[in-house]
């Protein structure tokens, strides 16, 4: 149930801040050894899970086993597989949170947003008029998975044409702007600008814990995930809003003939979580209990932000991205933002995942970013115990190039 | 949540067995008007809502909010996102059952079939070695989604190549063998028979419900559903059983870029709904109130069955496959089948989708599983109420040529 990849599970074992409590089913946490290989190469949100354990039995779910049973969730929805309680609690968070307008737009499920960026590429191709593949590009860094996402079964709808800094072929375009980016937190604009192009607003992390929240998005086509929002990752639950209603069927037209629709649980687990953290937004509903979840993830990771800022500064060793102050509407503060990822550049010439992975240490090269061997992305929503061994073991780095 | 495709519901209205109970929260039956639409196109398997309802509360699971965060559900396991849990109870179900060999197989999980579908072309595909992209072909009557599911995103990888019987292109190819057959019920065997074909056996209807169990399957390469196992098509569960671990690898990446694994609800759920039926299955644990589930379910299609024999006998106009009597296993009787679907023929060259249309009655036409406009596909499977609708409108059935 709480597997931690790659985590081995000693009881008993020493961690960075002493002995740590045996796991049981209950707290069901890893305990480190102090030589555990640390995965930092997913960005699995694991980190949240003491925010959800905190809260016991507040968001609980229940299935008997008559529920659910049709492949239909509301037949006269566009979306005939999007649960109507998912629906609802997808807008009332985005109007509380205020990073996405919700007016106008249609609204599609997915199997995480992995799904949707498929169904958007498959909805924008346009093979009667258009004989050869679209060129799909986003700007370095861009996020790992679009190469291969897009590639990976040789469509004749739509191929990977890189950089957007680099692209200057004619005809259509489809460029994926995340924002903020992932691998780097940057905010980003589309960079290539022509007429033929359309826009995938990937905001998966467009939320008050990563970023100032500076204004509601209205983009054409939005995508969020909960894996990133609330840290329900197993789920696989993301969602599109769209403005045209021909690309939102083409959406649902996809995800109908490649899972038949998105799991009913998942959707109704997901509806119960965005209802508890849009309660955990609000003076009036919130309990003792019930800490705003967005300035407890927030508060979380200016944290461990600190932590590692500290490290990099005293070793020497590294750069991290610089971020400007801005106001954040959902907070009423001047704030930075506090990626979900450290992008991290070595001074020296080496390859970054390599020393890493000497200290055994997992990370994801620059390379598969588009970049240069001289960046790793590192997650920064593991649990407290990896987060801690990692700051711990970081710490000890003296120099880069005898890696050690 | 229990919404019936293109069911009108209105309370107190009139059913063919006279005033239904009125729909409540609770029994959640739509309540059909005379003359609703009846939807018998999609395959929907909510028959089996009634014994799940039955059950009540014996089959219930719980999410904590804390629970399955992460995208991991074994990182031990080559398919890594399967929950432990699941895959024990799809191995005791089969050994329960009998219908397949599941010693020195791999399980992969997918959302549903149609994404493992997807993953077994892509697995087998071979484009180092292979530049043309493989063959895909199916006996008619096919599944009538695989031309759909193998040619949407145009992949270079495989293509659709029809039907088996007319299959003569040289090379390698993958040969789908539906068996019992979608839309017929039938036993299939492959047709093409070549020394470069790879076989995938979709084994959705093997259960004994549907058809004799005469033998565990022991194919290289075998799909599985709850949808039509269990009847819950809304949890988005399909298992493959593979022999070749290289072949189960591939699957498993499939899987991971389409949609980073299967939903954990989903999963932990169906484990629970195969575990209760693996215990119904058994004298030794089943209790009054829990039902032999596939007994019920046979018990139930044959009751259908019989009734749908009568008007078609009666009335003349159409035909239906037969079906040997031959030895079940599992029941220990000698059965026929009672196959998911009618496959129904009308004896008049005429387009019978469009005769059934005319009656309200929304069918799937011959012409989509690769047959002829006088087939039309009729689930089997709907709730009580739309089945008993349905042979009470098609009972009134009196011509084909003018249509009434």
């Amino acid at each position: 149930m709480c597997g931690s990849d790659q985590a081995i599970v000693t009881k008993g074992s020493k961690s960075s801040s002493g002995v740590v409590p045996e796991a049981t089913e209950d707290n069901c946490r890893p305990n480190l050894p102090l030589d555990a290989i640390i995965n930092l190469d997913h960005g699995d949100p694991t980190m949240f899970e003491s925010y959800w354990r905190k809260l016991g039995n507040a968001c609980t779910v229940t299935f008997t086993g008559y529920q659910s049973l049709s492949y239909f969730s509301n037949p006269k929805n566009l979306c005939w597989f999007l649960e109507p309680k998912l629906e609802e609690e997808i807008k009332k968070l985005h109007n509380v949170v205020g990073n996405a307008t919700v007016e106008g737009y249609r609204i599609v499920v997915g199997t995480g947003s992995s799904q949707l960026i498929q169904a958007v590429l498959y909805a924008l191709s346009d093979p009667l008029n258009e004989p050869k593949p679209i060129n799909v590009v986003s700007a370095t860094p861009y996020y790992s998975s679009y190469p291969e996402v897009t590639d990976f079964v040789r469509s004749g709808l739509y191929k990977w044409a890189g950089d957007a800094h680099n692209f200057d072929k004619d005809g259509p375009y489809i460029e994926m702007v995340t924002s903020p980016s992932n691998p780097d937190g940057v905010i980003r604009e589309p960079v290539v600008n022509r007429a033929q192009g359309t826009l995938v607003h990937d905001l998966a992390y467009y939320w008050p814990q990563y970023t100032p929240i500076t204004s509601p998005a209205d983009y054409d086509i939005m995508l969020f995930t909960i894996s990133k929002c609330t840290g329900h990752a197993g789920s696989r639950i993301g969602w599109a809003l769209v403005k045209d209603v021909d690309v939102a069927r083409k959406m649902v037209k996809f995800i109908e003939i490649n899972t038949i629709g998105v799991s009913k649980e998942s959707q109704q687990r997901a509806a119960k979580i965005l209802e508890v953290i849009t309660d955990s937004c609000s003076q009036t509903v919130r309990t003792p209990e019930l800490d705003n979840f967005f300035e407890y993830g927030q508060h979380h990771l200016t944290e461990r932000w600190k932590k590692l800022k500290v490290i990099v500064k005293r070793n020497g060793l590294f750069t991290l991205p610089k971020f400007p102050l801005q106001y954040c509407n959902f907070t009423g503060d001047f704030t930075k933002a506090h990626p979900a990822f450290a992008w991290m550049k070595c001074k020296e010439d080496v390859d970054c995942e390599e020393l890493f992975r000497g200290h055994k240490i997992l990370t994801r090269s620059g390379k598969r970013f588009g970049s240069d061997q001289k960046y790793v992305r590192i997650s920064m929503l593991s649990r407290d115990e990896e987060f801690d061994l990692f700051v711990q073991r970081f710490s000890a780095f003296h120099g880069i190039a005898n890696g050690n």
